[in-house]
């Protein structure tokens, strides 16, 4: 019987491995560059070479493998290519690839998606039967969790939550083109943003007037030390935050939302300040469901990978 | 081998009940009271009755169907028991009663759910393995079906797309108890209450104007004859829709948004105008989803409650 599997998590800067048992434990995990020159063409061949390398280090047989999981910032298709617009793919033969080179079957996801299914697995919604992760970060990325499989949607696009409009009136243009979505406020660079409006709205004072760099995390270090303007900022941040999160689980509602990203090291206060505006705008059947820190931090991904070959 | 099913639609007013094929072909359907005194308890045994009856005059044998499918104004849970507030029924042992009276198997889901099922199965959304069904009635309801199986979501609540805050700012309330919801805009209702707005905020000439009732109706039957001031009552009624829709599709990425409802009938004007919204407002990956009209009107709760037993 098979006793690991290999989970990858493929970014455009390095590339996360790990080596877990089908009961969730991480025995192993090491990272290699990504090789993002002639088009990501290398990338498949290094990540089988840091696999084999493994097996041998370990003496495994490949009988003894479940297989390698892996998430991509793209999509993967159903006849195992991928897209990657970052990495240049264009239908690489990634998962062919993988197997040819190792032996070993191969499955993939998006990488949000694929987070989402570690989350699912062994993270903040373990023990949950559907769930959402929001990814707070650079952006808001997401994943749909339902009875252990991924939501991919039609287009690749299931649980592409960033980009729920949230307000139309917005002048300024998201990095998809459109106005007004969910991530414009409610990633860490809307954080930051609410914070440099409001500080220029009023000379009230702040510790945050003299922090060096206004980003998320300089405001939830404030907001959690009292500072009222930047709880203000906060609050501000979670009345949006909550907006979306309803928009979310009034669609698809799961037994669970999960928070991750940058924005998610916020902790419980984050939490406290997100539910009361999270039950103004949910639905009366889903006022109720739990909203949770994601546990599983940069490890998500390599989890999730594992999780797919389950 | 069952050459039939019985498709029931049950309403507060009327229950609507279908003998169909497996084949999607509807042979004959007939209505009953909804008989709401005693808390509704009469109703399982109506409904009962009538299949018998209509099973003897066929002289059919219970072998001859696949069994009884129903749709109801509230929640069929895993037990085979339902709730719904509007008939009193709280924990109803309705499907257990169905078959012990009639001998056949039943099966059974929410109406709005049910209905979007029938849309995929015989309707607008046939030959697309995913869609929701958003339809604008009194109120905005919706389904959502991936892969021929219904999303009930964790509570209950998928699909609950009627509810998704669009609005923040909004000071009136919704029938939910929140506001800004979706369907306080995109239903029948909001389409009526956003004319009455717009005729106040001017002295414009209107054939609206000499209309002795103001309903969506009469909006989508002025803009299709062109009157300038309902065409841009409608135009503003589809930036709403437009963006509640885009909601959902960054969502849960359909293969095809199904509109059905009252306001449905305005036809392919109401399609023209929402796509340039739809597309202001969708993740670009969606933006081709493709708009289509319900075909199946009030029978798509009988076709979708025998798709269910399929």
């Amino acid at each position: 019987m098979e006793k690991y599997g290999y989970g990858v998590d493929l970014g455009g800067t390095t590339v996360k491995l790990g080596l877990l048992t089908p009961e969730g434990r991480l025995i192993d995990k090491w990272e290699i560059d990504t090789d993002v020159s002639g088009g990501g063409r290398n990338i498949p061949r290094d990540i089988g070479s840091s696999i084999l390398a493994d097996m041998n280090k370990h003496s495994f047989d490949k009988r003894d493998i479940l297989g390698i999981g892996i998430g991509v910032p793209g999509q993967v298709w159903e006849d195992g290519t991928a897209n990657a617009v970052n990495l240049g793919w264009d239908h690489l033969p990634l998962l062919g690839e993988l197997t040819s080179m190792t032996g070993l079957r191969a499955v993939g996801g998006n990488d949000a998606n694929v987070a989402a299914m570690g989350e699912y697995w062994m993270g903040g919604g373990k023990g949950y039967r559907s769930l959402v992760l929001v990814t707070l970060g650079t952006g808001v990325g997401g994943g749909i969790i339902v009875d252990g499989k991924i939501h991919v949607g039609a287009h690749g696009a299931g649980g592409e939550i960033g980009h729920i409009p949230v307000n139309p009136a917005e002048p300024r243009s998201c990095g998809c083109g459109n106005h007004g979505c969910f991530e414009q406020y409610a990633s860490a660079t809307g954080n930051a943003r609410i914070a440099l409006e409001l500080l220029a709205a009023s000379d009230r004072p702040s510790t945050l007037r003299s922090c060096p760099k206004v980003d998320a995390r300089a405001c939830w270090d404030a907001a959690r030390a009292g500072d009222g303007l930047a709880v203000e900022i906060a609050d501000k941040y979670c009345a949006y935050l909550g907006q979306g999160l309803a928009a979310v689980a009034n669609t698809v509602d799961p037994e669970v939302l999960v928070l991750g990203g940058g924005v998610s090291r916020a902790g419980q206060i984050l939490l406290d300040l997100v539910l009361p505006h999270y039950r103004r705008f949910a639905f009366p059947a889903c006022k109720n469901t739990p909203i949770v820190l994601a546990t599983l931090g940069n490890d998500a991904g390599i989890y999730g990978a594992m999780a797919m070959l389950l």
